[in-house]
């Protein structure tokens, strides 16, 4: 588990995300396109800044490139698109955004760092799961590499945008950790475990 | 001239651009944003379009790149970001997009087409004006391959779109044609002269 997280990723998330890898799937290649637009976002929101807009871009394809890849390995696998209803975590994670600057850009960093965070923990942790499509584990593993590289990125931006950083971040860690570790009514990557069995 | 453009750019425009280079890279620096941000945004609207989703995340991480292409040559160059006020192109182009599916995924798509193609158009124009910046020029001699491509692309979904795509580019040619070469009151990558002189 990264340091940042508090509280780590409950075994029966894990079960359930092997079980219902497709639907998991599909929910992967949405996250990997939300995270490229939360940063093409933040690069609008903040064209001023220099070393952000130049750093976030380069996030941004990244992000893309995985979202190719997932596509690819939907193909490979067989798992059609299809809709899915939004999950609990980005809208509870949304809802703590302070809406005033400069509190709003901290904020917005601060749940970057958390999501890439439990992205990357959760794909080390799916990567070891041998009963998970060898192509799938495969990928997963490469991805928790960026995924934790992002984070850093995420922390560091974070760092040079406020003095009291470390304060609200331990505020984000504790509703994160709730988000991701508690009862949830959708199996989704980044949600808690599913109080309902999994399609 | 790309054969899909309905007039030349003339020839007072490419003076001005010279003359007023810092300014024109600016706002170059944010149309590449938002064209990797026009191309994320079909992406969200058409998930459940494979092909189209891949091509454009694919078109969405090359802007990408030439953004931080532009960044980097600011830089280089010492021109400061500044904020600017929106130009009259896109506001023209938007204002006549359908509002009702499936004519309006047609017409984002013609209007990705002919940006694409004024954008390769001008940086061909540009990359060999001798009194641009070399750096500058150089940079606008590859991006015109790029974005000829691109053109291309949005072309094909386009004809993938829709059985009566030809119609529909027809009257769009001609309102591009007229925002990009009548007097115009700003000096932007995509506008027409300005009635005023370049700062």
């Amino acid at each position: 588990m990264a340091p940042i997280l508090g509280a780590p990723t409950p075994q029966a998330w894990v079960q359930q995300a092997v079980e219902g890898w497709r639907e998991l799937l599909v929910d992967h290649a949405n996250c990997e396109k939300k995270a490229a637009s939360t940063a093409l976002a933040l690069m609008f929101a903040y064209p001023e800044q220099s070393h952000l807009c130049s750093a976030l871009s380069r996030l941004a394809r990244e992000e893309l490139r995985h979202f190719e890849q997932v596509r690819g390995l939907m193909h490979t696998l067989g798992v059609p698109w299809q809709r899915q209803q939004p999950g609990r975590y980005a809208v509870g994670l949304r809802a703590a955004l302070r809406s005033h600057e400069p509190q709003r850009q901290l904020d917005l960093l601060l749940c970057g760092a958390l999501i890439e965070a439990r992205s990357a923990e959760r794909f080390e942790l799916l990567a070891a799961q041998p009963a998970l499509p060898p192509p799938m584990a495969r990928l997963y593993a490469t991805l928790a590499v960026s995924e934790a590289r992002h984070h850093e990125l995420y922390v560091d931006l974070a760092r040079n945008a406020a003095a009291d950083w470390q304060e609200r971040l331990a505020e984000l860690v504790g509703l994160e950790a709730q988000l991701a570790s508690s009862p949830d009514e959708q199996l989704r990557f980044h949600s808690g475990p599913c109080c309902t069995a999994p399609r």
